[in-house]
This record gives C-alpha cells, sequence and structure tokens, in this order.
C-alpha cells in the first residue's frame, strides 16, 4: 500500500492534523483546540492511530529541533499550561508507533512553501509569521535550517517611530519585532480587534514601519531569493504594498531592489504551508 | 610534489597574499596597497606566477560568489577607483593559469576561523568585522553561506541610543550599524583616530551599544555556536566585555545565556584568518 504521512501544525490556539499522500495531497484532516497537552494528545492520537506510516510536527517553540538530542521533540520553558518540558514528539511516536520528525511551526510553515508553494526550487527562503507571536524560519537548498538551537528572529530590537510610546507586549524585550507588531500589540495599539480596524487607519502605517524594519533585516542577514509572509495579521493583504514600499525606502537602493513585488509574498497554500511542511518532514524521514 | 595554494585577502587598503600548504601553514606572504587594479595587479601576479595550484579570493565587496555565473569572482558596483564590475578572480586566473574560488572577505574570514582557528567544528559560526565597514559571514558545517547573493548584514537599521545626534558614515542608510558604529565612524564620533582615545571615554559606550544591538541581531537571527568578532576596531579589546555585557542585558533572559564570553570571542589566528580562510578555499577547489 502507499505509504501514508501524518501532519501536526501544533499552534497556540489549535492542533492542525491531516492525514497526506506523498505529493502532499490532503487526505483527511482535524482541528482541535490546544489546551493541557493530557486534553489534547488522545484526540491527536485517535485521529492518527493505525492510518500512518510516519509524523511530521511543526511546533510552537521553544522545542528541541536535533535529530541527536536526547531531548528531541521535546517543548522547551515556555508559558503555556502543561507544555514546559512535555515530550511532544516522543509521546505521540511512542502512542501510535511510527517515527516521527519535528521542526518549528516558521520553518515547517517554509517547508511546506519551498516544496509544494509558489517557493518550489528556490535556493534560499524565508518565512515570516505575523500572528500571535511574529517569528521567522529559513529553508537552504529546500532544507529547513536551524543553526545552534532555531533562530528567534521575532525577537530582534526595531528602531521606534518618534512619537510611538506604546508599551510592548513581550515580556522580555520593551522593544522587539514581536512585542511592538504581533496580534496581540496591534490588539492594544488600536484598542480593540484589528480585523475590524479599517485599513486607512493610521496605526497600520506604525504597523508596516515595524514589519518593513523586520523584511530588511531578513533581506540583509539571509539575502534570501524570496520573503513568504504568512500569519493573522498578514490576512490583512494591504500590509503587503506598505511593507514592501517602506523596505524599498529603507534599502535606499543599496540591494538593487527598484521593487520587492516578487521578493515579498503571501503564503501560497491558502493556509495549509504548516501543515503541509509538517507533512514533507515525515516524507523526508521515511525517503 | 605537493600542492601550493595562494591565498589573496583583497581589502579597501591592502592586498594581503600568502601562499600555504594543505595544512594552513603560511610559507610565503606579502602586501601590496590597494589601488587601482592596473596598478596593484601586477604585484600580486608576480608574487604568485608559477608558485601554486590554485588560487583562493576573499575580497571586499560587493563580489559575484555564484560558481555557476559568467561573472564569477567579478567585483560589483563599488565607489572604488578602477574597482567596479572589475573582472579580479578571471583576471588573476587567466594570468596565473590556476583555477580560482572566490568569496566574500567576511565569508573568508569566518571560514578560516572554522578551518584553522578556535571555531574548528563548530556547526554554525558566524564571523563579524568591524573596521573601514561592518559586515558579517556566516559559514555553516564548515561551508560559507551565501544565499540569494551574500548577507549585508552591515546595513542593517539599529536603534539610536536617545540623545546620540551623530550624522552616520553610511551614504545609502541614516542609521545603520556601519553608517554609526564603523571605524570611520568612530573617527567622526571622537574627531580623532579612535585608536588613540583612552577606553574610558564614554564615546565607547555609544560603540559597544550599537555592536552589542548587531551581535544580539545575529544570535537571534542565525542562532550561532559562536559570533567571532575582529577588524580594526576589534582590536581595541576591552570592547569585547562591554559588548558581551550589553548584549547580555538586551537579550533579557530570552536565549539562556547568562554570559556570552563563551560565545562572542576575538579572532583566534593573528589576523590570518582572512588569508588563511581564502587559502582554504583554494584547497576546497582542489580537493
Amino acid at each position: 500500500m502507499e505509504a501514508r504521512y501524518g501532519a501536526l501544525e501544533a499552534g497556540g490556539t489549535k492542533m492542525v492534523c491531516a492525514i497526506t499522500d506523498v505529493e502532499g495531497g490532503i487526505l483527511d484532516r482535524c482541528r482541535i483546540p490546544t489546551g493541557h497537552p493530557e486534553d489534547c494528545l488522545p484526540g491527536i492520537v485517535d485521529f492518527f492511530r493505525g492510518r500512518v506510516d510516519a509524523l511530521g510536527i511543526g511546533t510552537f517553540g521553544p522545542v528541541d529541533v536535533d535529530p541527536d538530542s536526547i531531548r528531541y521533540g521535546d517543548i522547551g520553558a515556555c508559558v503555556k499550561d502543561g507544555w514546559s518540558g512535555f515530550p511532544l514528539g516522543r509521546r505521540l511516536s511512542d502512542e501510535l508507533g511510527v517515527p516521527f520528525s519535528v521542526d518549528t511551526d516558521v520553518n515547517a510553515a517554509c517547508l511546506g512553501e519551498c516544496t509544494f508553494g509558489s517557493s518550489r526550487g528556490l535556493g534560499t527562503v524565508a518565512y515570516i509569521t505575523v500572528g500571535t507571536g511574529i517569528g521567522v524560519g529559513l529553508c537552504i537548498s529546500g532544507k529547513p535550517f536551524h543553526g545552534n538551537r532555531h533562530p528567534e528572529g521575532g525577537h530582534i530590537k526595531v528602531a521606534r517611530i518618534p512619537g510611538d510610546v506604546m508599551e510592548g507586549v513581550c515580556p522580555y524585550h520593551p522593544e522587539c519585532i514581536e512585542g511592538l507588531a504581533s496580534g496581540p500589540a496591534l490588539r492594544r495599539r488600536f484598542c480593540r480587534d484589528p480585523s475590524t480596524v479599517p485599513r486607512d487607519d493610521p496605526g497600520w502605517n506604525v504597523e508596516a514601519e515595524y514589519l518593513s524594519q523586520f523584511v530588511c533585516t531578513c533581506l540583509l542577514m539571509y539575502s534570501p531569493d524570496r520573503i513568504v509572509m504568512g500569519g493573522g495579521v498578514m490576512g490583512r493583504t494591504h500590509l503587503f504594498g506598505m511593507v514592501r514600499e517602506k523596505a524599498v525606502e529603507h534599502l535606499g537602493g543599496y540591494l538593487d531592489h527598484d521593487s520587492l513585488d516578487d521578493i515579498v509574498v503571501p503564503a501560497s497554500l491558502d493556509g495549509n504551508q504548516g501543515v503541509l511542511g509538517a507533512a514533507q518532514l515525515a516524507i523526508d524521514w521515511l525517503s
């Protein structure tokens, strides 16, 4: 029988599970609200049991992504109830009786775009998510990059816009990009659900300014062929034009980009980039 | 006869040439002032002619580092007299009759540290130079990383210290790290040769602040095992402690680094990291 691959996208609010074929075709899927791990694991196990040959996991971090570590697939210290130190990969692997492969949510999404999306075949691709948190993943020649642990680009310091005195939402850093431009930061900035704020609200200029600084940092540090941007906040698609324009301005002609239209692009897989990247982790494991 | 390797470190003020064995032992060397390429090439060619089997070049940029490009080894648009578009690699290779391999000066220095220096065997190593310019190179598993072209990390925006109103020296960016913290920026800040400024001058705090921001960006974007810092400005070694301390402060406990003593380190090869990395490029080419 043809191999089947389990894919888990573990997010802060929901667990997306899917079963795919080797070409990333989704055969079945389900969503389970993220709660305490002992509350949401049984549903995940029930969904996959007996139906997959390997499991790929893209998860919120920090997570141990070193396959040679005895803590491979364990969640690190975090504020989510019950998750600090939880051996997510090993528990699922044990209960399902199949091997697992794990990476960060952003690396999985990046891998999804590089394998099944519009960035297929490109050499160096960064994936920025702007949602509950801000993060960046990187694939080089179609393989996720980790470094010593994994990048935490959402916590770089940004230069405040003069006059922007809003307190950031990051408990670690008063002026990091996640603290000033993530979904929760936007909610604080607008004092309401950002999805209800009209696109001509001047607050979006502030958001676009910080995101454009981050895009420039990614361009200058990674020299990527492409930067894919996803996550809930980027669902407000008017941000793309604003971010590109401000980034071109910041670069000041330095990287020969007259336009970033072909470099800074939306995710291309209808929100499935994370789960399809997780599937590819399983596919890579078995191949 | 045992193979001999030519190494050229092409810098803004001098061309350092060396002939090495396969273990990076320097058998002969010379320095030639950097002028118009037609003025300094003959001396380089004379030094290497008939004495080497391959040539490795680490050079100021921008430079085409894509071996599949017809412009491989050509210098890009730059302000140096005669160098814009100069086919440095091809000209030397033609005149010497040996193959060449080229990379950026910072990648070559990083490769030197990873191959012959204190970072040997580490997985992900960044090399920051702070001199006439500021740049960063990256080696992953002992191989230089390029991305689409090559990183230009020296041009990321930094957050100005409130009250620091000095105009930056970068013609492209009013507030990039190179513009505010390179050697020429320091000369402007101190109104004299920075090498003569005592270590308790408060201007060093400003310098350390900007460099620490850059170190944090490298830590968060690359997740390196080590950051090696070199270049003329880092010859003022009191900066290391200041930069590490401020960087730990900026990270706010986020990456579990109580100290960066073992992570942010000086170059270990007595100023030979660039030329030894260039030698390794030649060694890799022939092996």
